[in-house]
């Protein structure tokens, strides 16, 4: 395995483990939060606000970044890392669930997903193969194999189906990766001929990726909330052999209690020492309950998107700050957070920002988002360290009981979802 | 004279000085450009920012901060420094420019100006004591008198007429400033029936102006560019006395040698020791001319605006980063600009956040754009402490020759001005 991980403390009475992950730009400190940057920015906020709220990772979209700016623009611009000026760790998507999301837009084959672009209907293919070269020639440091995430509830036949093919899938990525990156070190160890018939038409491409080292390939298990699918997926991907493992189909619709169960299961069939990433969940307590459940790596829109729509977590609570309650409340965001919004700004005016649409709103409330959900995961690192998860887990309560939502499809800033 | 003002260097061969005004919120050094911080927030910018790339003073705008949230609400708030986190000098504009550029929404008369909100409509009546009471409410450090700026070109008569009531507002604006001013410091020395009829109706107000000390009232100077009526104007209002002196009704079409050539002449009637302030002009060649031309202070939002546009000020000349030709550029927005966004971001991927429409575009634009003007600013306040303006003079060379906008109207946002 390329990508070391190392695990340096284990709450004894759950799941949750701190650990570090090594990767071409950087040490990862886990549990952690990946926060969203669709089209390579996390929506208003610069890459030294990032920084100072102690990002370590970033997620972007292969499927924005692939239609715009084109990931040939970014590899000849040396990778997304350089392009984006962020040279710490990222990690993208495959591009498969933005493209399955898209209503009528996406069409799935054995072959791979049939799809038109959301900018101008323009018709892509997009095969196990494909995602991960796009995201090669996007160069970030953990890229996903393509997955069939379907939606809750589904029947038993349409989850199974696709299972079998997530596992088809994630063994044509995991060949194409190989050929690919040893062909990076030396010649080809597979003939043009072996690759599958769907690729025959692509123009061999020899071009290194961009980066220190090529990027650690992660399998997605599949089987929405079936635990003998899950366990059948899980089984299936391991054998295969990844350098990590995520948990995709959760967070489509199912109960809470549903997503943690899940995830607590499906964690508990990957080994321990590889990294498990749970994707597209959820709420600071999401988080908290998760990681509880041995889960490492976490991505959502939620505290990006919400803080767009004026919505702000804080230790009491949700605040929909653009509420005419806080017209005169000069208290800060959350009396308790120590964010530099919070240090400066009050609730009276974020809230006027947003009643007069001001790029501040959405600027100030993302920076105490991010901060909220950053901040979170450093507590649970440190309780980690220090024995006190459990005491630390009791107290964290970000959200309220709905469900949390997937990451965005198309496009976000499009979205109007209720706080 | 409650606001200090010394000049601490002059320039020999033309009329650029540098200077220091003391004002409540602390000491601005001229001469200085103040970003338009319309609605309270100069877009796109947080006040750390701000701070950070040395901006001394801001300017905002009564129109809309009137309307939205309320001069009311940000008096109880403790005014508009609190309220926008931002302690440091503010100068608050009159509202007159804006209410007179509403479309058919405007309509002046003797008494003030009727007008239309642009958000909803309503009617609203503003007047010389009006514009002064909402100014005190908002409690910037310097507060400007209702003016009537006249469109480019106009008539004689228009301008004539324009001048006259321009003086004559200055006058009552005078006189209820410092009955309000010496009203917070004892007891009001007029009584209410001897105010102007139109400002019986309003409530009599005796809550106090927010901030350390009440601010300093400037007078504006018209005439078009007809050099009789601006002597006129001139002398009108310094036989008035204000604490300072704008010139207003330039940049509004006239060729830009004419703006150079009234900016000198009525600056040239103006005391040397009292600030002269240039509003609404213009790039950062106008800026550098006007200040050998006697001018200490200036406000646009040509930096602001142009930048959410895609066009950006370079050491070459404007640059349109939204154009394709751009697309492979990896180069910063400037070679020879060591802001921070040119030390970290291409011209590759600012033209990527702007065809995606991503806020970050228009965030690093405005960034870059604001470092340019202050940067020439401070440059010429070098320049003239170690007796080198001219020599700096003639490197400025940042704008194209094309006529600079008037601070917006409303809504910013809706603009479309080609860059």
């Amino acid at each position: 395995m390329g990508l070391k991980f190392e695990i340096v403390a284990r709450d004894a009475g759950t799941q949750a483990r701190a650990g570090l992950l090594h990767t071409p730009h950087g040490v990862v400190e886990t549990p952690t939060f990946m926060p969203v940057g669709t089209a390579g920015t996390v929506k208003g906020m610069t890459q030294e606000q990032l920084e100072s709220l102690g990002v370590q990772m970033l997620l972007a979209n292969t499927y924005h970044l692939y239609l715009r700016p084109g990931h040939e623009v970014i590899r000849e611009l040396g990778g997304l890392h350089r392009f984006m000026g962020w040279p710490h760790p990222i990690l993208t998507d495959s591009g498969g669930f933005q493209v399955m999301s898209l209503k009528g837009l996406g069409r799935v084959t054995e072959d791979g997903v049939w799809f038109r672009s959301h900018l101008d209907g323009s018709s892509h293919f997009l095969t196990p193969e494909r995602a991960v070269e796009i995201q090669l020639a996007l160069g970030a440091d953990i890229i996903m194999t393509l997955d069939e995430c379907v939606d809750y509830p589904a029947s038993h036949e349409t989850l199974q189906r696709a299972v079998k093919l997530t596992t088809r899938w994630a063994q044509r990525a995991k060949d194409f990766y190989e050929e690919r990156v040893s062909g990076e070190r030396g010649p080809a160890l597979h003939s043009q001929s072996q690759r599958p018939p769907d690729l025959q038409h692509l123009t061999p491409d020899t071009s290194p990726a961009p980066g220190p080292q090529p990027p650690s390939l992660f399998g997605i298990v599949q089987g929405g909330t079936d635990k003998i699918l899950r366990r059948e997926s899980a089984e299936e991907l391991l054998e295969i052999g990844f350098e990590g493992y995520a948990i995709g189909g959760l967070s489509v619709g199912e109960p809470r209690q549903e997503t943690y169960e899940v995830a607590e299961f499906t964690a508990g069939l990957l080994p321990e020492e590889r990294p498990r990433y749970l994707m597209g969940v959820g709420t600071p307590e999401d988080l908290m309950e998760c990681v509880a459940r041995g889960i490492y790596l976490f991505d959502c829109v939620m505290p990006t998107r919400n803080a767009r729509n004026g919505c702000v977590f804080t230790s009491e609570g949700k605040l929909v700050v653009k509420n005419a309650r806080y017209m005169r409340d000069e208290q800060p965001l959350d009396p308790a957070c120590a964010c530099s919004v919070c240090r400066r700004y009050s609730r009276s005016y974020l809230r006027h920002l947003f009643v007069a649409g001001e790029m501040l709103a959405g600027i100030l409330a993302t920076h105490h988002n991010l901060h909220f959900y950053l901040d979170t995961m450093r507590k649970i690192r440190q309780a980690l360290e220090f024995g006190q998860f459990e005491s630390v887990r009791s107290r964290v309560r970000g959200g309220s009981g709905t469900a949390s939502p997937r990451r965005e499809v198309v496009p976000e800033s499009q979205a109007d979802e209720p706080c």
